[in-house]
């Protein structure tokens, strides 16, 4: 019954700013979320050919269930956290809420 | 330096078709690539308004390495795994090859 929020953020249009906020502010905004059983973040690797893959980044956060997931996105933190996500989202990004049925 | 790849199914234009070829040959498809340490299959929760949610399945396999998530896909296990989500796909598919920075 797990859940998780996959964030996945397009190519940005300042990557260097992107980082440098995404380390010393987004990532801290994101670990005070309340209910968080699981974070994983990751960055795209580039493809092989030189050109830009189809996304940049991907974070998800993992809930006990889906009203656990629901409640961490309507917190204050939640909601800093995903505003902040905007903010920095200048290539666009999506929220995909899922449930885990095997994994 | 865990690498993972994510797959991102869209809305497919028959779900019912889409889930039956999934649980029946397409698990079974990706069950046999080699080298994955984890699989997560998760499904994208409805929005609460009814409207469709912006992505259908996500998909996600992890394995030792860079090296090793390209050897997996190159495969012929890969290959034909790959083919079969582009054929499930009618939604559109997303193929991301990322890299595990935390988690």
């Amino acid at each position: 019954m797990t859940a998780k929020l996959t964030v996945v953020y397009d190519q940005p249009t300042d990557p260097d700013a992107f980082e440098r906020h995404y380390a010393e502010v987004h990532v801290g905004l994101a670990g005070a979320i309340p209910g968080v059983q699981r974070a994983e973040l990751a960055r795209v690797f580039p493809k092989e050919d030189g050109t830009a893959p189809p996304a940049y980044r991907i974070a998800e956060f993992s809930f006990a269930d889906y009203d656990a997931a629901c409640a961490a996105l309507a917190s204050p933190e939640g909601q800093a956290t995903a505003q902040d996500a905007l903010t920095i989202g200048t290539g666009g990004v999506q929220f995909l809420l899922s449930d885990i049925e095997v994994g």
